[in-house]
């Protein structure tokens, strides 16, 4: 790319023009954060000081630590703690699986990583014959007699046809959500998941997995994709080899931890609530950088964006880092059930919980007044990229208080990078761009602006 | 990111209504490049095998004949070489920079890079005392006496607040192309310029300079972002310290290289021609992945899409990878001058040459009237987030066939990535997602599609 087409591009340089006050206001709200934005530095020194911080680990309590002291340092004018019991789940020691005497490969070590809340094996491992199939509804199919005593292999993969790849994500996840279970209903012993991702490579996805209350709790582990095709092929080669994992999770007593909150008060009706937020928790591996260091630190700066210019909210702004989102969701239901007891009238929700690369749009659910007064201002947005406002969304975190007729709204930034790097030892600091992490602040700032200042009614 | 949220999300799953005839084309393109795309593959072999590929360089031949090669291997009606005459810069051996005694670092070494097309200090290199400006218009100021034996730094950086990075680019490159020969006006002995980047790093930027024919010839350099700042502060300190660099960088006779054609032929209009293309020479640091290498597979998978899904275009189609676009544009010219010759009738041509992200949109310039008719195309393109059709833009290779009333069209990306990679060591294939990719091959073939099916008349 080179000069000439530039006096060309120039054209598309952005500037304010000063027309309407909410233009000037959201531009000064993106200049600020993209040259002095300090969520970038806030990502670097919790992905790279604290790391991951699964639910009820010590890393958990330093983030909450953490984002407490940088959200006082900010003069938030109240933060504080919430309290909430969060379940313990630790991966234990060493997880391996090998392909037992395959004609294809022999005995051939592959790479897992226990599914979240599994129970594991213990060292005596599981060995047994492994079946493969493409979904939950084969098992009936199959039936008890095809599947007893086996070890079941969900290997469909994600549809790479779908645009969005959270709508792709939500076609395969049910293998990993509800695979363990269906599969204990019909006797298997194990069950092994092809990592639920957009990328062919040796990452296994982890995540959380759901045990039904009247089915025995089998051990189930996600493989890589690279992995899930080698043990596809073994498969299609010789249908009796023998598969072997063995996994030292486990489930420990509930821990006591806390949501982290920070709140600039309204000068004009602090008795409405506009919250914003990520959750703090990550999985087990990685830094949980894109989930969701990004969309903690973004949250954090929208109140800082706010100070930093000085714009002083009518109504009360609150940013929230949510604990036990991954494996649990106690964060969240905490939240709207103290909201709901303190009688805090919540009149919208933005949650940032898709990565921090650039904003396309924001998704909602609310009554249809809200979601057309919110699509009237894409004007504003969309010289900033931000033009996909209205279709349906929202954020786990914040779904508890959608029965509070609180209007929900998620964040979507580009989504193609997402899943590769999701639930992996692959989502670290260096996959997130500065600019694209700043761009999503600023929007997010700039949305709970416009609510501020008119309102969702 | 978890489930709950995706019973919501997954309202985004996109679907061909099968409404109409094109709404079906344009998902069966997409499907297919997203499920048996080879622009990502095809792009590791160029990137990886042959690597950067600066114009007159045995890797810009080898180039060639795999781009010859690999569209004779798709079975194109017809693949040919078009000769043209090339510049042949070569950096040379070692390139070093120091602070001299500076109060605040003593003698510290810097990164740079030569810029393109420069010429060398030789053994000798250049050593003097060196002034930091803004610009080129401070030049005038300061004067011949402020400036004479002096070597000038040139520091302004790219502006952060600018949404689109190529304005941003646009906004401070003057520096690098014209600062050489401004600061030779004035009598300066060598000249520095401030990587024209969005990150800090300590890669060097490289890039083309020209040097005008009524002035001297002095060496020029890029200094990392990072440096910039380094010898910025040296400065503040002391502005009596020395600056020393040394290249060995010169410009050789002319070499004789080509453009590499190839074409599918109309089935109708066979004498009208809808040209595709990027350029397959690349500056000599990193892997030329984004910069330009992305642009040629890009658009050898347009016509590969075509024939891979049976579509016999009306009109004939020709991906173009241009040589020299870095530093000479002689193919593009070349290209222009043999189509007026053979009485060529290019209704449109689209270059992708802003890196292999997430499309956004197409930039263009020509009549009114076909501006208007592609903007009215956008519902069919914005289901696959290409949104922004209809600013103006083109693309530099494809520049001189608008004389002769050609529309010009450029892909436009996601931006936020490309100046963090342009002209470094650090443009190379890792940087590259491929749904990115291959999202951006498929938006460019549906283009290519409407295009030859409806004209732009």
């Amino acid at each position: 790319m080179r000069v000439l087409a530039l006096i060309v591009l120039s054209s598309f340089c952005l500037q304010a023009h000063g027309q309407s006050e909410d233009e000037k206001m959201i531009k000064t709200i993106f200049d600020e954060a993209l040259l002095n934005g300090q969520a970038y530095e806030n990502l670097d020194y919790l992905t790279g000081q604290i790391g991951h911080r699964l639910s009820g680990s010590p890393q958990a309590a330093a983030a909450v630590e953490w984002s407490y002291q940088l959200m006082g340092s900010y003069g938030f004018d109240t933060v504080y703690l919430q309290e909430v019991m969060v379940p313990h789940w630790v991966r234990g020691a060493r997880e391996q699986a090998n392909i037992v005497n395959s004609k294809k490969f022999g005995t051939k070590s592959l790479n897992i990583r226990a599914l979240g809340n599994s129970v594991g094996t213990g060292s005596a491992g599981v060995l047994g014959n492994i079946i493969e199939v493409q979904g939950l509804k084969e098992l009936e199919k199959i039936g008890k007699k095809g599947i007893e005593g086996k070890i079941l292999f969900f290997n469909r993969p994600m549809d790479q046809t779908k645009v969005s790849t959270f709508s792709a994500y939500g076609g395969a996840v049910d293998q990993r959500v509800f695979g363990p279970s269906e599969a204990a209903k019909y006797g298997a012993i194990g069950v092994v998941v092809r990592s639920v991702g957009t990328v062919m490579d040796d990452f296994p996805h982890t995540g959380t997995l759901r045990y039904a209350d009247d089915q025995p709790k089998i051990p189930a582990v996600a493989i890589s994709t690279n992995d899930a095709e080698v043990l596809s092929k073994a498969l299609k080669d010789d249908n009796n080899i023998k598969f072997y994992f063995e996994t030292h999770c486990q489930m420990l007593p509930d821990v006591l931890s806390y949501n982290v909150i920070g709140e600039i008060k309204g000068t004009e009706i602090p008795e409405e609530y506009v919250v914003v937020g990520g959750h703090l928790d990550s999985w087990d591996l990685g830094q949980g950088a894109h989930d969701d260091g990004s969309g903690c630190v973004q949250s954090i700066e929208v109140l800082r964006l706010f100070k930093q210019i000085g714009y002083k909210p009518k109504r009360t702004i609150r940013a929230v880092m949510f604990m036990n989102e991954e494996n649990g969701l106690r964060g969240g239901r905490k939240y709207a059930e103290k909201a709901k007891e303190n009688g805090e009238k919540h009149i919208a929700a933005l949650e940032s919980d898709s990565g921090g690369f650039s904003p396309r749009g924001f998704g909602m659910t609310g009554d249809q007044s809200e979601i057309d007064k919110l699509v009237s201002w894409r004007p504003l947005f969309e010289p900033y990229g931000i033009y996909d406002i209205g279709k349906p969304g929202g954020g786990a975190d914040i779904g508890p208080l959608r029965d509070q007729g609180t209007l929900v709204i998620g964040m979507e930034p580009d989504s193609q990078r997402y899943f590769a790097y999701h639930h992996t030892d692959n989502d670290t600091f260096d996959k997130v761009n500065k600019r694209e992490l700043e761009l999503g602040a600023a929007g997010m700032a700039s949305l709970i602006y416009m609510i501020d200042k008119y309102g969702v009614k």
